[in-house]
């Protein structure tokens, strides 16, 4: 039978807690669940601290998604420790501070090998099922006291003290990096938004950014065309007390979206920047806000940069016209085009060369009891990301 | 009164034939019209030679395109001598070689001082209008013997003896080079292929390169990719003789477009491929091709590249979730992103030094009197280009 003991649970069942979401849109259950031993090339970890991300609420909420994906685990930015690892792991062991990710590098593949790619080919990021379960085997570590499986969420599931993450998923830190809670942050939210700006795009000094969605991915965006030297800066958002919290992240200029002059927010980035951006940012997951930004960036050279994760089956759709004759280019990102092994700890020397603000996302804090307040805060805009710290064992 | 005589025209009317197309889809007429000298800016050229690109067939059959828009003189792809030169003219004078483009440079403006743009900003290219009147001015060249205006054409309008041009639509050839009549081929359909290759996707040595459609255009975007290194070039057209065709501009496979097999050409790419092509250059003009070579272009690093130009109003879909997880670039792009003052040059003394195959696009030839013949051929895909000759004068 599963232990609440840590110590010398190597190869056995733990019984621990989870936020386990049993019905779209209801509040997340914590309850005892019972995780698993690691199988070969897995890894189990004990969940530090957590956060909740927008890809969290949106399948979360998702009601005509496939009902066979509740009860399930979600979250998937978070710091850990590993508590114990199957066979054939050999990259990291017991105790070792981890970052686990939702995108795999398998470091072997020809994607992991070109520097084109992020998208791992042997375990393949697939957003229609986002990952009910391991990569590897397609089972699920999880049971519930009933004896019933709970599904994963985006090979990660970090809603419980004790996840097992698939080992191409790890990211190991320096332990002798002093541990920020917001490191968990570099899973997910961040790096997407920095590599986005640094790598995908490629900001040059002296450009203009327009970003749509200024949430933590957003801003970061803002922070990596900060860094990059981009000149201007301006955020769209419906929330206008965003633009004071993007200001320390970078920020010029703020438009509101939807606002009330009869005027569409690519309208008024045209005439601010006299054409278009350089480079727009989409952020929210919304395919009307990807035109807005498509048809805002500067004929010639706009890049468009599609961050934000939509609901399944939306389209965007572009004139052919435009396509054709405006130069423009559409891309979209996952990671922000970043190799999670490769590139978590260049970004974390960043943070601690203080190059790189990563504490400053952290707006808010909750213990994991009250991780419902968690969903609720970044619902309703107040957080940027609010950490929740699971409790000592 | 205009006359017919050439020498001692400057300053004059010139009153010479015309191939004008009066109404939609209907033959071209041969008639005498009268073209008025060059307003400042502006060069009279003597067309030795001219060729039919499908957008000169796309806009002669559009029917409901403003009944405006007719009647007028259309060709785009040419090469001319200067008959006379409007005041503030330098870069050129009578009696040079010239090539005229649909494509202004103007050298001054913030697109052409840009090495990442083409789309000068001063004399914008605009696809709806389609340049009905000289771009300076917005008024007419041409009128006919009754003494109505004749609509120019995509700022060039070469079917015709004489033709009016703006200097920012005009590239000076080396008049010591012996000038071939594949030469006005520079003018559109092989820098349009070319450049897409070699500048705007910037073909990689050792990659795999997919072309929707295999005429003039097509091709070239092969012959382009050839001089690239590209080891895989897999040409995609419904007519399987372009497979012979196109193995002289280096395609390497071919797939049937809409075959019997139940398999759409992107299924079979990405069969073929492994995954999917490097670089998709869509060269039909056709939103469901541009979704297809979409679709086979290979996740992470693949670049879809359009060049076709599609009836006025289509647009093109793609899947939100798509744009977002598979790392793949879409863009369109005409004159092959070439600069035409900066680049015809340089192209043609890569035909001069044998690199870039020329003639081999010219499988057909008539007399001015025979136009419409090479509408046929064309229209029928018996011919690449059909290259009009002028009668001597």
């Amino acid at each position: 039978m599963a232990e609440r003991v840590c110590g010398g649970s190597r190869g056995k069942s733990i019984r621990c807690r989870a936020a386990v979401c049993r019905r779209p849109s209801e509040p997340l259950v914590i309850e005892e669940i019972i995780v698993a031993p690691p199988m070969p090339r897995e890894v189990r970890i004990r969940v530090i601290s957590t956060s909740v991300c927008h890809s969290d609420i949106l399948f979360w909420r998702i009601k005509d998604f496939a009902a066979a994906m509740f009860p399930r685990i979600l979250g998937h930015e978070a710091v850990g420790v590993v508590e114990s690892v199957g066979e054939d792991v050999n990259e990291v062991s017991e105790g070792d501070t981890v970052i686990p990710t939702f995108l795999a590098e398998c470091g072997e593949c020809r994607d992991c090998k070109s520097p084109k790619s992020n998208l791992c080919s042997k375990l393949p990021f697939k957003s229609s099922r986002t990952a009910p379960f391991m990569p590897r085997y397609g089972t699920s570590r999880f049971t519930d006291l009933n004896g019933e499986a709970i599904y994963h969420f985006l090979s990660v599931s970090s809603f419980s003290e004790y996840t097992v993450v698939d080992i191409a998923h790890v990211t190991k830190i320096d332990s002798g990096i002093p541990l920020s809670k917001a490191a968990g942050l570099l899973g997910c939210g961040v790096s997407t938004g920095f590599g986005a700006a640094c790598r995908t795009a490629n900001v040059e000094p002296g450009s203009t950014v327009a970003i749509f969605g200024l949430g933590s991915v957003g801003l970061a965006v803002a922070e990596g065309a900060r860094l990059c030297g981009a000149t201007r800066i301006i955020g769209v958002d419906v929330n206008e007390d965003k633009f004071e919290v993007g200001k320390k992240f970078g920020l010029t200029d703020f438009v509101k979206a939807a606002n009330s002059e009869n005027k569409s927010a690519s309208e008024s980035i045209i005439e601010m920047t006299d054409g278009g951006a350089d480079y727009c940012f989409e952020c929210v997951g919304m395919a009307s806000l990807v035109q807005e930004a498509y048809a805002c960036c500067r004929k010639g050279w706009g890049k468009t940069i599609v961050l934000g994760v939509d609901k399944p089956g939306s389209q965007v759709i572009i004139s052919s016209s435009d396509i054709l004759t405006t130069g423009k280019s559409l891309t979209g990102v996952i990671f922000g085009g970043l190799k999670p092994k490769s590139d978590i700890p260049i970004l974390l020397n960043r943070y601690i060369n203080k190059e790189l603000q990563l504490d400053e996302f952290v707006t808010h804090e909750v213990t994991f009891e009250d991780i419902n307040k968690a969903f609720d805060l970044l619902i309703e805009g107040k957080s940027l990301r609010c950490v929740i710290c699971m409790n000592d064992q």
